[in-house]
């Protein structure tokens, strides 16, 4: 690569929302923005998380300087695991509270001593080979968030993470609008890459702190135990619930460990001051006055395993919910998490709690974390790109903010860009190349990272919807022939009557009766044809299509 | 049952959205209110509908004289074909539209022979047992829906089924406030069963007619093809469409089984006037300037064989999406089926599609069918119950409706019932009594109605979610003695390194030669004993717990 061409590479983020990942690249030095997770959709069976895949970077190893982050969220971290696995030895880098997150995941994963963790701090620009990075402090619905402003010897890259513009600084630490500013000075940036996740919503995301009054309310009217739940890494709401709970007299409970250690952490690191006092442990809850207490509980999205899952069915040995409590849901209901939410709400609501989620009826409960159109059209105004490229969204989000940046006349191009392609610039050009390796990566279980391939999942999809049948021979290794009756396994699927099975049997006998010796022998081929006599007389018998498995045991 | 009193037993409906079914009980005789279905939740893997166990109605086979439906849409009529089958010989009552759809289904269950349909007109009263029917019209997004009351010797029964009030009468049959009215005076109502599914919303649901000015707009404007998505049983929706297309003098084409069967049912019976030569087949979509057609397609909710799904990746004969076509979904998106949407529409979007659907910043593309609070606070001050009964929701919606009964002052009493609940009333009274059977039967194939049980669910949801591990033995029955080695076969279960399943084989040799040749005779205990070192082999070895299911095969 020659030295006046600089190539952005999206790795992950671009066509999804979740695994966010992209490359930058001069010369032999290659940065990694971000290095997230995404959650798996059902019908990847028994999947547990998915990362992207970074082929390219591993078959790039040694020009991989750095993996910088933008904040703590699982889409932008949570891949990091599996990441610094594959790559060793990379230097990460990322504000405090970020490293704080990223510690605990990689201790988790015993790679918290092999890694180097070096602190980013907002403003404060550094240097990482030709790259001098710029972090640059933005709002969103966590703290200690930055967009990266890359400077490269071609012009100026600005990654925004995550971001919105709430000119209500809920932290203390206000939105660097003076540092945009600067770039879009002189020409401005070469290229922007920008979140797109609100891309549909026109105005303004409202303030983090439009929340606080119908929070106020709703502490100050219950009459009850009030359990209030919200993500664990809503750090400005939960400073807001320590506040609230403090001004109506609640003691609280801190229940669910990822709230816990956001709360602490949170703590350690000044982004909540907790008044002397007001905590107490679960085992507490039950010696003060219902109307003395509140709840922080995690499980806004119903998952079957956490703490509000459990109390809804009375099955928490410190968070009970009496008749007359308040359950206050502070959060989105995330796509496809809808039945395990409604479910949980409907236990509550059978306990006689009054449950107040986001239905649209309640007011202003929860705000997103995300730039809307004119915060989106803020920041290209800022620092008037010469090229546009959305990131984060499905594809249709990513195209709808192309759209919007054409709409406002600044950059000269903008483009559309996925998971693997390649953007090779200069300073006054932007070629499409050859997209790199690029998908998703599939994993088991998040603790030991087995990548699970398609046909696994193919099984298990076939598996799940039609079950399975087992056809059984054991066949004499010496003699070639069958030694005793043909044996049946019906696992998952519901047989309609058992002479279905022994009909079975007989087919497969017949089966075998009408193959020759040399197909006997080849268990390739008589499992095959027992495969599909099977399949064709169960299918007609029961309209089903279970898998199956013909096994030959040699004895 | 003594005379004076009357019993109202919900089936179907009270707790969950869907498989409607109400039984009313009077002495020797009872009345089945609809006969609906539900669409399984994804966790019931592989199961295709669900339906309510009519145990009750079966074990009192003899007393069962009719089932009423108000409307034809899947969570009335769908359980239709399950519960003649068990039933045999029950007469179906319905109004003309209604059984113009109930016919098709019988017809494709082979159960239209065997069974007896009425025709119940609005307005006209009639005569079952002790019971005279009065079916009354009511507005809803589907034509031809009726509210039924039920005259009993100790007051009247009001079912409303499904209902908005649509004072705009979008298919020129007003809702009779006038019988409603009627009712209510002299004392009103015994008891009120009313829809919940909207309690949530307040103010009044919009006319049908609201989305005509933003679907003529887009019709207008809309330079190429425009395919056009609604349900298939929105018949005002498909009427509406047929007017814009003449007006705008657009070819129309129906694509998709569905649709093409309801605008077939409603062009019948006058619900919709086709203009003279504007229906194309979808063969000559291609004859036509894009700018010139129309195509009403199937699919608004994603579904992966859907006409619209298949469209969107290029896979369909007919439906071929061009860039610059516009794709307009008039409808929900309903809660489950995010994720299956939003691909397709991904899909569109690459396509180069403009695609419209209802993300709120598209004015009104779709209105909801049911009541909202002000609806249901109208009817409750028509017909005066004295006993309310929320109906169709979730258990949350049943108690926020029964909330909204009582702060009008009219009813006497609310009873929060769920499916099986039995309420006996008298003309001043009204009590629990003990609950019947009820519940969820679930269906692996519409078209061969298999009943599948919990343990063949759980095994599935097992064998998605970790896949399977097979050992298997072959045991001389004569000597007892294993004959050859233990094989195991995985499926749907990643082996993270072969290493493992030759280890496996030693743990079951081991399992094996510490079991007694008593142990070994009872293959019982082998199985579980061989299961329980083998599991704990497979879980200390790779994280994971696949299902794993001794087999013994005996030679």
């Amino acid at each position: 690569m020659s030295l006046d061409k600089l190539q952005i590479i999206p790795l992950g983020g671009l066509g999804e929302f979740g695994m966010n990942c992209c490359a930058i690249r001069y010369g032999d030095h290659i940065l990694v923005i971000d290095a997230g997770l995404m959650f798996p959709d059902e019908e990847l069976l028994g999947v547990d998380i998915v990362v992207p895949d970074i082929g390219y970077l591993v078959e790039n190893r040694e020009q991989v300087k750095a993996i910088l982050l933008t904040h703590g969220h699982e889409d932008h971290i949570g891949g990091l695991p599996w990441i610094l696995t594959e790559l060793r030895d990379v230097p990460v880098y990322g504000t405090e509270f970020t490293l704080a997150y990223v510690e605990g995941k990689l201790e988790e994963h015993k790679l918290l001593d092999d890694t180097e963790m070096l602190e980013m701090i907002p403003g404060e620009q550094f240097q990482i080979g030709p790259f001098r990075i710029q972090p640059i402090r933005v709002t969103h619905s966590l703290v200690d968030c930055v967009s990266l402003a890359i400077h490269t010897p071609v012009g100026t890259i600005l990654h925004t993470g995550d971001f919105k513009v709430d000119l209500a600084s809920p932290d203390g630490h206000p939105f660097d609008l003076q540092a945009f500013a600067e770039l879009g000075r002189n020409g401005g940036v070469l290229a922007l890459l920008q979140d797109s996740t609100n891309v549909d919503r026109p105005g303004h995301t409202p303030s983090e702190l439009a929340v606080r009054p119908r929070l106020d309310e709703i502490f100050g009217r219950t009459k009850k135990r009030l359990f209030f739940s919200c993500f664990s890494s809503s750090i400005h709401r939960l400073k807001l619930a320590f506040e609230l709970a403090d001004k109506h007299d609640r003691k609280v409970a801190v229940i669910g460990r990822s709230l816990d250690n956001s709360t602490e952490i949170a703590t350690d690191l000044g982004y909540i001051d907790i008044p002397p006092g007001i905590l107490i442990n679960g085992g507490q809850i039950k010696d003060y006055p219902p109307e003395k207490v509140c709840v922080l509980i995690s499980g806004t999205q119903g998952e079957p395993m956490s703490a509000l899952s459990r109390a809804a069915v009375d099955n928490h040995k410190h968070a009970r919910i009496e008749p007359g409590d308040t359950v206050l849901l502070s959060s989105r209901i995330i796509p496809g998490n809808e039945k395990g939410i409604f479910r949980m709400i409907d236990h509550l609501v059978r306990r006689d709690a009054n449950v107040i989620f986001d239905d649209g009826t309640q007011g202003i409960i929860h705000v997103s974390g995300h730039a809307s159109q004119e915060e989106l059209r803020l920041m290209i105004n800022l620092v008037k790109p010469k090229y546009f490229i959305p990131v984060h969204g499905d594809y249709r989000h990513l195209k709808r903010h192309a759209e919007l940046a054409a709409s406002t006349g600044i950059p000269k191009q903008t483009f559309l860009l996925e998971d693997g392609d390649v953007l090779e610039l200069t300073r006054d050009s932007a070629t499409r190349r050859d997209k790199v390796r690029a998908g998703r990566i599939l994993i088991d279980d998040g603790s030991t990272a087995d990548v699970v391939d398609d046909l696994v999942i193919r099984d298990r999809r076939h598996l799940s919807e039609a079950g399975l049948l087992l056809p059984i021979l054991a066949i004499n290794k010496l003699t070639g022939l069958v030694e005793g009756a043909p044996e049946i396994i019906a696992r998952g699927f519901a047989v309609p009557d058992p002479s279905i099975l022994t009909e079975a049997r007989q087919v497969i006998a017949r089966t075998l009766d009408a193959s020759s010796n040399e197909e006997k022998g080849d268990y390739g081929v008589i499992k095959e044809k027992i495969r599909t006599d099977l399949k064709r007389y169960i299918q007609k018998n029961t309209s089903r299509r279970p898998l199956i498995m013909p096994v030959i045991l040699e004895i």
